[in-house]
């Protein structure tokens, strides 16, 4: 007996037709560099989308073919999004976070021809240009800027194509779709390449109620930028379900993100930690400046929002949700939704759940594994967190396979450290090169940088490993206090000796006005490792 | 460029891997033929369902055999459709509400080996039994009925391998996990095969916010049996999230299942629309008796719900949402959810949309096609109403393709007539063949139908075609007046009349005490027509 269904390939297209046919009305809004709001709908982007495709068609792009993107988050780099899988090429998203070299160097690896690049990024254009040549530069015209001699303009290249259909190139589903690397804390960045399969997989599996919960009265605004992951994956979800967009632009301070809410209101943002520790910090210092909607989700991605993070913002009537993934997971692997089980456990279990990794999305398995095979699932054995499936990458473009990032069987080896728990709460204990090794022991710098941010007077904490003779490995923390507020290093020991046994205190503090952050908003350990090697 | 995802096929398996690990501790309630109920973890029932895979796998069942299962709906059922596609066998789901030969004509089609079967089954599987011999019959013991000599019990058949765990046959995703026969209102049944990729796929996509939005929160009725198109995918998809299942068994009157509303709490009920115009009768005749979740959903497909029934239930704070699908669908085609641009046209307009069949699920493509090709989407114009997916039937088990069936260009010809509005929403009109063709011009059985069904009088209506002379066709009208009710023929015609032209009316109206039904709950207009020839 054989299966009578369809044969017919998943493709990011299918995304596409949703938002030309049958959620035309939804709407886009994109901020401009001068902090103005353009607004467009759907069936307009959908329009620009295919003149696109059509101009990149005409310039002689080909299946494959890699069309870069420098870019911040707006309505032209959704049209990037849909407009040139729709000409069968394959979008690269380059982090504009990223010095010029580094970005000429990963342009390189890519072999990325066609450049679509912001205006107000030209400087940091210049600098990639002295490395590496793209065959063709568009620029998007955001501000006045005049447009650099030999770059055209985008509205000028899609002109010619406005108004008219375009039949989407043929594909088979396992065709790529984009290509995005990863931040490489460690060694050269590595590409990720998502297929058609894989990011039409990840939508409908990211839309679900218990995950991003995307729905047509949703109105999402990802301030995770559109070069990260896919911006984790939010651009084809939400179109998918129909949602309407807010998209940011370059003004990501507190305040501009603040203002944004207030006049857009968004029922889901998305970010990284810091972003949302500044703000609330902002709010606080400004009552009644702005209104937040009830009832906000903030997604939390990139690192895990502490269970402090999570009780402040539910203490402000927003609904603070983790996730976890990874550029390699594309990247939504687990997040932290809250069970029957735990809602019957009370607030206090709520508010610690909710700080975990969470529960492994539908479309990946995950195991964790230690010295004797995998652990089992009962919140306490820890080992290296391994994850596997259609979304999940099985190898890097143009790199050799490497049994430290992929093992025998198949499974990727993430690098974190982490538990699982009986109801399937995933909890990362530490990036396992940043578990600190003292006298034969680990210590967990997630943990103590968790406990640390409980403290009222700590806006951020960081520890890592210092080289010691005789225990290997002694942690020092790095903390920063909140405006007018500051404590002793007794104090700040005794508050973490409630949780930490005393060989596990850090021996050595250090006060920086700021922890140094990566190009995608993390802590940068690799950075304060240098400043403080011994 | 090649993508880099890893190649891992999509599975059953892995919404298996779901009840067994993450969800264990959800709950699966069964109400048993004495109207007990029994519940049973997902831990349980997985743990039972890989004793059954065992069971099967020792009793000499290999990849790709059909076991087939007569079965109401209870925890058994679940446990077979998990179960069977660990042992890599297919399910194949027979209709208890179908002749024991009719029955034995699809099992032999079919070529079933092993049948599970409820012991409140056994008459009819002794009528089956006269046509068609299964390889080994296992009986359900749910009452208190002796077991049939030569059949052994299900109990005593996974007994030897409770407990342990069972290594998943390893499958290609295109390969079959179930069957099931079309109910064959034209012609013989034909067999639809799922495939682990469309079974997969279409859980996810169910799952969605704006489609059946399931989360681990819900708890999930399906009234709709479990052999009728893989109970609209709901045991998959309820699984998948972590929703617990109320499974209602062989006990379905109105009062019966409004008990079991009672004392379960469900927050989504699924089933036809028949089922609920009983509910609701029941309901007003005994006011106090039940009580109802407030914001329940109710999901009504096998045929649109009316606008009057919709209001009837919003009236009973009970959400009333229409989706459209069949068998050869997997089943979600369309369901109508209330887009905000509906939302702001007001309450009439919300009800009216809501009485649509909906707007397409993202994992199928929708066209109207006319005599000249494709129509507009502009909410009037009429045509053939044809879908396209990966979850969509390309053809029948053991059946020659037929373009009655399928389009040169691959789409499937669903009978159905149907307008697709501008926003999406897709409206049927009738079937095609009970359209009534009348003076060169067609009349919607199904817009009369539901006009009729708004008169206050009125309980059920089906309209259907007598040949004439001069006309070709007319329409005539079956009426069941609710309890204590009655008008007359010309109250009737007038009611019709603010919304039909003269020579469209019935001539000729028959009051009945019921509609007849076919095997799935849908009026039988083949038994009509035999009833009223002319």
């Amino acid at each position: 007996m054989k299966s009578t269904m369809m044969s017919v390939p998943l493709s990011v297209n299918a995304i596409f037709n949703r938002m030309s046919k049958i959620f035309g009305e939804a709407e886009v809004i994109s901020r401009l560099p001068d902090k103005s709001l353009r607004r467009h709908s759907y069936a307009q982007i959908a329009e620009r989308a295919m003149a696109l495709a059509a101009g990149l068609e005409a310039a002689g792009v080909r299946r494959g073919d890699r069309v870069a993107t420098l870019c911040w988050n707006h309505h032209v780099n959704l049209e990037c999004y849909f407009g040139i899988p729709l000409a069968g090429a394959v979008m690269h998203t380059l982090n504009l976070r990223l010095a010029g070299e580094e970005i000429a160097w990963i342009a390189a690896h890519a072999k990325d021809g066609v450049l679509i690049v912001d205006d107000v990024l030209l400087p940091l254009y210049r600098e990639i240009a002295k490395h590496y040549e793209f065959s063709r530069v568009i620029v998007v015209q955001l501000g006045d800027e005049k447009v650099a001699a030999g770059a055209g303009s985008y509205e000028d290249f899609i002109k010619p194509y406005r108004g008219k259909s375009f039949v989407p190139k043929p594909h088979d589903e396992n065709d790529p779709v984009a290509v995005c690397y990863t931040s490489g804390t460690t060694g050269r960045p590595k590409g990720v390449v998502y297929s058609h399969r894989s990011t039409f997989l990840h939508a409908l599996c990211a839309s679900a109620p218990d995950y991003f919960a995307l729905s047509c009265r949703d109105v999402v605004l990802p301030v995770t930028p559109m070069f990260h992951a896919n911006c984790w994956g939010v651009p084809y979800a939400a179109v998918m379900n129909g949602a309407h967009l807010v998209l940011p632009g370059p003004h990501l301070h507190a305040e501009d993100l603040l203002d944004l809410i207030t006049e857009t209101r968004p029922t889901l943002a998305l970010g990284v930690p810091t972003i949302w520790l500044a703000l609330i910090q902002a709010l606080d210092a400004n009552p009644g400046k702005w209104s937040v909607p009830k009832g906000m989700r903030s997604l939390v991605g990139g690192a895990a929002a502490s269970e402090s993070l999570v009780k402040a913002f539910s203490e402000r009537g927003i609904d603070c949700v983790n996730a976890w993934g990874m550029t390699e997971t594309s990247p939504l692997g687990t997040l932290s939704f809250v069970k029957p089980k735990v809602s019957e456990a009370g607030h206090d279990e709520i508010l610690r759940r909710k700080s975990f990794a969470g529960i492994p999305a539908p479309i990946l398995d995950l195991r964790v594994m230690g010295d004797e095979g995998e652990m089992p699932w009962d919140g306490r054995s820890v080992g290296e967190l391994q994850v596997r499936g259609p979304c999940i990458t099985g190898g890097y473009h143009d790199v050799e396979p490497d049994p430290d990032k992929h093992t025998a069987d198949g499974w990727l080896r993430t690098g974190d450290v982490a538990t699982v728990d009986s109801l399937g709460y995933m909890r990362i204990s530490d990036r396992k090169k940043d578990l600190i090794k003292s006298g034969g022991e680990w210590i967990s710098s997630v943990d103590m940088e968790n406990a640390l941010m409980s403290h009222p007077a700590v806006h951020e904490a960081a520890v890592i490993a210092i080289p010691h003779e005789r225990w290997t490995e002694r942690p020092l923390a790095c903390v920063v206090f909140k405006p007018g507020k500051a404590i002793s290093t007794d104090e700040l020991r005794a508050h973490l000796a409630t949780d930490f046994a005393k060989w596990q205190l850090p021996d050595r503090f250090e006060f920086l006005s700021a922890i140094p952050k990566t190009s995608t908003g993390k802590y940068s350990k690799l950075k304060l490792r240098e400043m403080f090697p011994h």
